[in-house]
């Protein structure tokens, strides 16, 4: 015979918590409770099979099933030495959904299942309160009604509010018991009306009634919706649980709570709760009433002038916080602990694990470790290490007022307050000045960088979370809300205006990047200060990783910021960054404007001394570290004036007409620029711009390592690689800038050369490839566009769409999309080792700080993933937690 | 011991035409030419192992080769009964590089060896004519000075120019015995001066000087390049030919000649050729004296009134055109013959297969399976079918004049003239008027097709052989020169300049795609005429192959034309060319600017009418033949107006505010429109476009089933899938049209519903993809653009550099890139085959019509291939051969 209910209560229970595929999350976690003793109302599991049972036999129950449920009821009968169906002494139940993972809300619940017109004169004698059991009997037919009848909610209500008003009555707790009584007969007649048949006064008949309405709800859109966006499969099902109704709400000798084991703010080891007297669990949500605190230390704390219950019930209290220190003890984690005091008598309805900042996340982790209740690999994998966001960057001080403007996407984590300013030069003048800015754009470019750094934070209209604006946002850490599409931007007039409020260049907004929130004024701002157990956390997840953990980053800033965080090395130095500083970027139009050799040769000498100085400045910080420099990657064009202020700036400048610089603007013009003259085609097509920067960084790490004792070899890093012969084409000519700066310094070269793999021929062609490599580094963003054929720039107008439809699991350019480019890595990284054992592999696109995409390059069996120093921390953790995960 | 030397001779050899990787081709058919008693002055070959030898020891020969070498030379003097270095009969040598492959003009030859100060007098006595002989020795002299010792050969010439100048003298053949003896004592003071040697008097000594420079000349520039473009790897090795000399210039019982064995440019079955009397091979080529025929026929054909030689040597010339019929038989193919009659002696110099016009070509190959020489297979195997280009477009008439003005690439084959115009509405309208018109372009845009259309050829200044015109001129079959960068048009004033030469509006210009000239005015056509050989040869092929041929074609025109070069199919039939009609056009606009669903219903119904229009012309015309109809691909904003006007029209017509439109252009427009909102991403967003367009195909299917009594299953093929998910969206959305248009019209619909395969994602989804589809077909565009990331629009600033370089073996977008997007292509036809055994495969890109490609799309196991009309004919052949060759 199949096992299809699962009886708890009283100190012993069928299944454990170990059941949850069977039993459900509540259900598992109410047997285990019932198993470890604790007072956990009777009741029984109706299985998940049963669920799948039902939709598969075109919703009929297996025959068996009755048997079992009469007696698992009878089991509830005996322990409570209450009867189902009575009117002495009746007892009640709830009703209760539970799958696997929590879906909260989604499903139906029916409550105080068993009242009729006879037992509810039961429930009044036993409880001496008519009030209550009318109360009860009403809301029993209301819920009863809308779940399993289908009544519309707002029918029910409406007779209440008729009732009221012809009583006289405003709140609902002046309505008399007698009233209640009258409205239960109006709400009778009601469901008569509507479906033909009288309220159901069988309680077996209600409760499979009940118990059908919880499996259909298991289909219902919301739920359908829900599991969609969480990837549960239908094929799961739900448990029902019915247990033994008790009442927090039947005198003053009754309470209920919500508790925390822990501070689940700020991770502190002290009891945390609230409870309120005579009421029921909705009372507590509803916030009608304020409810009191649990301990007499939360009670000083807040200044509190009502009674904890610690003062209040000592003897439930300190049977309460056994009860807490057990559960916790069981579970090795905070607990989340409903409860409810019927009559002095304590019932636990509920423990989870208790949700938590992340600053107590760290806390309670370590904590645990040092109380021996964890393992430092539990402590590790325990922290979201997306959650660590909070940690490193400024957040609004919650107990500022807020006057929102708009929200927007929240595209770079911080909060920063400062004056709107409309373009980057201004930005970056303001800051000159010591100034906070907020730079307000529709949307950024390349031209903006400079205005960007100067900034404290971005706001842009236009974008998503992976525009430019919020990919440089977040690289540099700055605060950024992207796509605020309420946003219109007067550039003329140097204003803005968001839902009829103008605010012009120079008044100050706060922006919130991890919210998206943009704010008039200025909101004080909390900084952040690393914990002593984050430090400890970090010290663990280093100790346990494979993965080594580099950044992205050109700026000495930057690369100082990354140390700090606990880079291990450079994993992607973008020579171009290097390129738009106001100083340099006519030399660098200069050359672009060369029509010969010659001139293109004269005018990378101008920029040479600067580029040797930027790696100088980075190699001296970086002492013998790993710094993996790549190439000039974008294309021309993106270095070139657009506005007519600059192109006649420029025509004075290089001494040439305006309409031959317009021509030869246009004539760099792309089609589709990501696809087009850049990255190592640059390389092959103009080796003078390589030849230089090869020749400044040789000369950098020749000066640099006499200087500091040190043996620096740089990596050289080749982008936008399709070819072998690309390859050996320009590390030919590395190799011969090496020799002749060897020849002048007399100082011998140790240097790798590598190449991105972000192309998929790239990817296909690595076994060929890899023989001339010392290295790969996966561009992930540019393998996401190509193996995608998804413009980054453009996908804002299908890509929400595809993540709503569920058509892609998640935006590829935020977690690596496995099935696609995951593969093209796999395949890469697979026959570049065959070729080449020696291979140094690692990853530089933005997904090397998304903790998902660290797991998948973990098990790929990169060396290394690079990230924006921001997310250093974040990827440490994360690679500590792939490792563990997949031991 | 190794054999290094090969002799041949006197009717035998100890090579043969087999032995072409060791003797390379020269010398192999030289001893094939022997083993067949052919008179072949007697020689031999040194190896090519010996040229792998002389790099891979440093330049240093075998020690035994000097003994075989010796012994060679010992048998040519017994055959030839003369001396080497000897003042009596001294026998003369050539020494000639001969590789595995031809490599004309790339390395060294040395004539006339063994003259020195004593040999040359014998040569005098034997010959009889002392100039002929020094006019030998001072070739000789700067031969060899030039080739072997590296003097340069304008400082002889300079000799000969001061010595006719003092001695009053024009012409060379003005020039005395005594002068050129003179000169040669000049040449030699020049050596001894250049080199501080004396020109080497010994002839072994001349002979080794001759081998070295042979072998080294394997490593040239010239070489080494020619070898890059044509594939020719260094590891061949050239042979090097040692053959007694002969003399056509030895008085007027001499002559030399070149001949085919049959007419080169019909093909006809006539021997046809030219010889020159008491002439060396070099005065044939030179074209100082005009050649006089060889046969009869041939002069009476040419009016000429120089005796043939058939008339002037009778016997010589049946013992010649024996010798063709005995080499035709022997080698199965139309021989190109040099000989040399040496007084009254006729030599055979070389043979090889002859080069052929391809009509000529087709003609050989049927009449030689005629005449039971060669197999079908054979037949079919030997015609380029690039080749058949030149039988199937228009062609200049080569006896006109041609006043080229210039240059560009020959981008879509045919010639065509007409009035030239600068915009497309223009040649619609002359063309409607009859007029012929020549549509000149910086580059067009989708919305010129309608003007490409109407002209007869189609010019632009920009883009290379796969910019917009190329591609989309082929595959209408016009005419097209790209990228003639000389012309810079002036589209204000309705005129182009090219090299100082201006062209107005209206004045008339040819175009010869085949071979990118522009040139002013009419230059007569001849219209192309298929021969019976071509159809015959055609029917073989189509025996022979297993790809099936299909075209990618939307107009009824194409459709014809299609089926007429045997089409067996539609492949590709774009949805959205149907789109760019001047009366559809707006309706798109309409649909474009609606901002909601209803508004864009309103304004797809009207086009809806006109979609089934179309379709129903080509079921007419396709009756029971597949057609794949590809749902809308490009992204919105192709068919937005650019131009003012068209915008100010646009504005009224929808009766919305000008700045509006524009702000909505400008909305729409896109960074990177390849990897756009395009393809099934506007199915998706948009889900009534593919709605309209799936109900008009339908509705049109059931209509003419009915009328013509068929059973039409059309194919709708969905692009720029990248996952099942997306295909399972779309083909819901279709499976509900079918049913509702079964339920209106009461007719069964059967219908294959299946995808472009054209981004790596969607390759390396393919198992999962083919759950969902009937047949998957390769957009190999797309999918090069992606895997290599390369934007076919912006490839022409470094594909061509890269070409060049050798850094890719051919352009990608014109025969498929085997090694990156073949992988792509095997990868899905693997996995896609595996989980759907019944997938029908094809590909629709350009390459589809690219022999290369197509060979490659035979292997892989494709069932289809679909090419532009024109290229049909060219796709039967290569599958045949593609068929033969993989056996």
């Amino acid at each position: 015979m199949d096992k299809w209910v699962y009886t708890f209560g009283a100190g012993k229970a069928q299944g454990n918590a170990k059941q949850k595929e069977l039993l459900g999350g509540k259900g598992a976690n109410l047997a285990e409770m019932s198993n470890i003793g604790l007072p956990v109302p009777p009741g029984f599991t109706i299985t998940t099979e049963v669920c799948n049972y039902y939709y598969r036999n075109n919703k009929n129950y297996p025959t068996d099933l009755e048997e079992q449920l009469i007696t698992a009821l009878d089991n509830i009968e005996k322990i409570t030495k209450m009867k189902f169906g009575s009117s002495n002494l009746p007892l009640l139940l709830s009703v209760r959904s539970g799958a696997r993972a929590s879906m909260p809300g989604m499903m139906d619940t029916v409550l105080n299942l068993g009242l009729n017109d006879k037992t509810v004169i039961g429930l009044s004698n036993e409880s001496g309160d008519k009030r209550f059991a009318y109360d009860s009997y009403r809301r029993f037919i209301q819920m009863y009604g809308d779940v399993v009848l289908g009544i519309d909610s707002a029918d029910f209500e409406e007779i209440i509010e008729q009732e009221k008003l012809s009583n006289g009555v405003v709140l609902d707790t002046e309505v008399s018991a007698e009233i209640w009584e009258n409205i239960t007969i109006l709400f009778k007649d009601l469901v008569k009306k509507v479906t033909g048949d009288d309220f159901p006064q069988d309680p077996i008949e209600q409760l499979w009634g009940a118990i059908s309405a919880v499996f259909s709800s298991w289909m219902n859109q919301r739920a359908i919706t829900y599991r969609k966006l969480n990837d549960i499969p239908a094929s799961w099902g739900t448990a029902v649980n019915i247990q033994a109704m008790v009442f927090g709400n039947m005198g003053d000798d009754c309470c209920t709570g919500v508790a925390f084991t822990r501070n689940p703010s700020s991770g502190e080891n002290n009891y945390y709760g609230e409870y309120l007297v005579n009421a029921q669990g909705e009372d507590v949500v509803a916030g009608i009433r304020t409810p009191q605190n649990l301990t007499i230390k939360e009670k000083e704390l807040q200044n509190s002038d009502t009674m904890s219950m610690e003062e209040a019930i000592p003897e439930v209290f300190k049977q309460l916080t056994n009860i807490f220190d057990l559960l916790e003890k069981h579970y090795k984690d905070m607990q989340d602990i409903e409860f409810t005091v019927q009559k002095d008598v304590l019932w636990i309805l509920q423990t989870r694990s208790g949700k938590r900042t992340s600053a107590a996340a760290v806390k309670i982790a370590v904590d645990m470790y040092n109380e021996k209740l964890i393992s430092k690999e539990e402590a590790v994998v325990r922290i979201d290490p997306l959650g660590l966001d909070q940690l490193l960057h400024p957040t609004l001080d919650p107990n500022s007022e807020k006057n929102i403007v708009t929200t927007g996407l929240p595209a770079s984590p911080g909060a920063a307050f400062g004056k709107v300013v409309f373009n980057s030069d201004t930005a970056e003048e303001l800051a000159n000045n010591g100034e906070s800015v907020i730079l307000v754009r529709m949307e950024t470019s390349p031209e903006d960088i400079h205005g960007m750094y100067a900034a404290k934070g971005i706001l842009t209209s236009r974008g998503g979370m992976t525009s430019h604006a919020a990919v440089v946002a977040r690289g540099m850490g700055r605060a950024c809300v992207a796509g605020a599409g309420d946003i219109i931007i007067n550039s003329e007039n140097n204003e803005f205006i968001s839902n009829n409020i103008k605010v012009k260049e120079g008044d100050i907004i706060t922006i919130d990047g991890s919210s998206g929130e943009v704010i008039l004024g200025e909101v004080s701002t909390i900084l952040p200060e690393l914990s002593e157990e984050f430090n400890q956390l970090m010290k663990w997840a280093d100790e346990i990783r494979d993965l080594k953990i580099r950044t992205n980053a050109e700026t000495p800033k930057d690369v100082k910021v990354a140390l700090e965080f606990g880079a291990e090395g450079i994993g992607l130095c973008r020579t171009e960054h290097m390129f738009f500083d106001t100083e340099r970027i006519s030399a660098v139009r200069e050359m672009i404007f060369s029509d010969n050799e010659k001139d293109r040769r004269a005018a990378l000498n101008k920029i040479a001394p600067m580029q040797k100085n930027d790696f100088t400045e980075i190699f001296i910080l970086m002492k013998d570290l790993p710094v993996t420099i790549r190439l000039l990657d974008p294309p021309l064009h993106e270095f070139l004036p657009r506005e007519e202020v600059e192109l006649d700036d420029l025509s004075k400048k290089l001494g040439k007409d305006k309409s031959l610089i317009k021509s030869r603007v246009l004539q760099l013009e792309e089609q589709n620029p990501m696809l087009g003259h850049r990255g190592c085609r640059l390389g092959i097509t103009f080796p003078e711009i390589y030849e230089m920067q090869v020749r400044s960084i040789f000369e950098s790490v020749t000066e640099v390592s006499k200087k500091l004792n040190l043996s620096i070899m740089p990596e050289i890093m080749v982008p936008l690689i399709i070819s072998d012969s690309e390859l050996i084409f320009i590390k030919e000519k590395i190799d011969d800038v090496a020799l002749a700066v060897e020849k002048e310094t007399g100082v011998k070269i140790k240097y790798l050369v590598g190449t991105m793999v972000e192309l998929p021929r790239a990817a296909l062609n690595a076994e060929d490839i890899s023989k001339y490599a010392d290295f790969f580094s996966f561009g992930t963003n540019d393998l996401t566009q190509t193996a995608l054929g998804i413009s980054r720039d453009d996908s804002g107008k299908f890509l929400p769409e595809y993540i709503d439809q569920n058509l892609l699991e998640s935006d590829p350019f935020v977690s690596i999309d496995v099935n696609g480019v995951g593969k093209l890595v796999s395949i890469a990284v697979d026959s570049g080792k065959k070729q080449n054992k020696n291979l140094k592999l690692g990853i530089c696109g933005e997904h090397g700080g998304d903790p998902k995409s660290i797991e998948f390059f973990h098990k790929v069996g990169l060396d290394y993933v690079s990230c924006s120093p921001f997310r250093v921390p974040i990827a440490r953790l994360a690679a500590a937690q792939s490792k563990i995960r997949n031991k």
